[in-house]
């Protein structure tokens, strides 16, 4: 978990691969020796994080396309890693690119669905931005969007417990943009929904199956269901490559249990008995049918069911 | 905040002054004038925590009692000191009794209600045990209540941020009877019911209003509104004194907002920016039709409507 947010986790796993062949490393003399090692290094990042579909997404196109480089015919070993570095940077441009189409999507269909003229209360949980994408953000890309518009009121970040990414790197990053955030406990977001004027939540999302359940951190199914007793919109922005077509509903999404750890200790700080025993699994999975505003990504925003056969 | 839970913050206020009376504190020539002093006394006591309700009620009780020992004929300040001291060391007992007697009804109650012979499923929010009261608990009474029928299978206990009352207080006190305890992020607690098998939730007050509606720590809301959700029956458990007949609904009890460090900072780990802005209230406000159990008193369990008309 040195590396989060999903979308970073596909970059950056992609351009280490990058980075490594760039520096000389895998064999040099063979094409299909070249693509086993690929194969192999790309094979080690799908096992490190079970639930996020970005990297599975781009790890397949990755593998299908050194497969038809590999095929052309007269392609050298050389060229062959040239090429595939040069596809690794494009993917990076690909997610700004990508971001900024989310933030125009899901703040101009905030902006249809909320009643009043006004600017808009958002709430969102967990980071989904410049420090878990290549930059603008998914969740905060749409926040960033309506404030660039001067149609943001404020945001309401979640501390998002146990590992704090809400008040480590989402109040930080929007403080340091100037966009109006308050933090909150990870309790008080219903609250904040029902006393604070809040008019939509927006998350980001690990994993969408094909029936449009998503898997987002934790906490996530529980925000939702507070949105939906409030008739708050609720909506998943998340790029297109995090649909995973292959899984009917979100009960098949892999859920990773972390240890118990993070929630008996902070930074030296004893919170319980170590012995206790700790459930802390990392992801929960939302159903479609409490994504009540819809799935916001680059090419629109999209009922959770619908998502997947429109791509 | 030193002293918390609504139970003890009314026992140990009142314990206080019986001290103090005990250690010749306050004026002993003239009646009049020890009744003032007790009456200081309790109205200091008040406004440290205008959200809990015991603690009114106690004192409109004491002074009560000591206003009819004044009108006694022949009652000498030493005598009205002494009767003082005698009236609060029977306010421990009655705790430790009501207490157990909450346990008991919420044990059958839930018992009744929830389908199956086998051993229940619960989860608790914040503290409302050994440490929040004389020493049964009142959500954790029922807890206790159900472990020594033998008719617990777990009970799953949320951190309950900012103050971690849960991970340092009712995780520790259940490990140590002996009960199945586990300890879950507050952000979980929609996953628990749906994932592992609970089957009701219990927690505790610090004020319920003549409607039924109820204030408690703050998160407790959100859990009625998951339970709901998950069609899980929600009980709130609390002694009798917890009525506050003289308002109508929740939404005219005081809820005390403390401060932002409490978020931003633990045991002197920094979780952000001590300059963000931040909104930490102590308590919020579940309307009575969540509190789809019941209210748990010690006289036996009411719908939340009827509560305080039937006491």
């Amino acid at each position: 978990l040195q590396v989060r947010g999903a979308p970073a986790i596909a970059l950056l796993g992609c351009l280490s691969l990058a980075v490594e062949l760039a520096g000389g490393a895998g064999p040099s003399e063979d094409l299909g020796a070249l693509e086993e090692f690929v194969g192999q290094k790309l094979g080690f990042l799908l096992t490190a994080r079970p639930t996020a579909a970005n990297l599975g997404h781009e790890a397949e196109r990755l593998r299908a396309f050194v497969r038809q480089r590999v095929e052309t015919p007269g392609v050298t070993p050389q060229q062959l890693r040239e090429s595939i570095i040069e596809y690794i940077e494009g993917l990076l441009e690909k997610d700004r690119r990508d971001n900024r189409n989310i933030g125009a999507h899901g703040a101009s269909h905030i902006l249809g669905r909320v009643r009043g003229d006004g600017p808009v209360t958002l709430l969102t949980h967990c980071n989904t931005g410049t420090l878990a994408t290549a930059g603008y953000g998914t969740a905060l890309g749409v926040v960033r969007a309506l404030h660039q518009r001067g149609s943001l009121s404020r945001v309401f970040c979640t501390e998002t417990r146990p590992y704090n990414q809400g008040s480590r790197l989402s109040a930080l990053e929007l403080r340091h943009d100037g966009v109006p955030v308050t933090l909150i406990a990870d309790s008080a977001a219903a609250a904040a929904m029902r006393e604070r004027g809040v008019q939509a939540v927006v998350v980001g999302a690990d994993r969408v199956a094909a029936n449009g359940d998503v898997a987002n951190k934790i906490g996530t199914f529980q925000l939702a269901v507070a949105a939906q007793h409030m008739g708050i919109p609720f909506y998943v922005a998340a790029p297109s490559s995090t649909c995973d077509p292959t899984l009917a509903s979100g009960h098949l999404i892999p859920i990773e249990e972390r240890p118990g750890t993070e929630l008996t200790q902070l930074g030296g700080v004893l919170l319980a008995e170590p012995e206790v025993d700790v459930w802390n699994p990392a992801f929960d999975v939302t159903p479609h049918e409490l994504i009540t505003g819809g799935i916001i990504t680059e090419w629109g925003v999209f009922a959770p069911s619908e998502l997947c056969q429109a791509l």
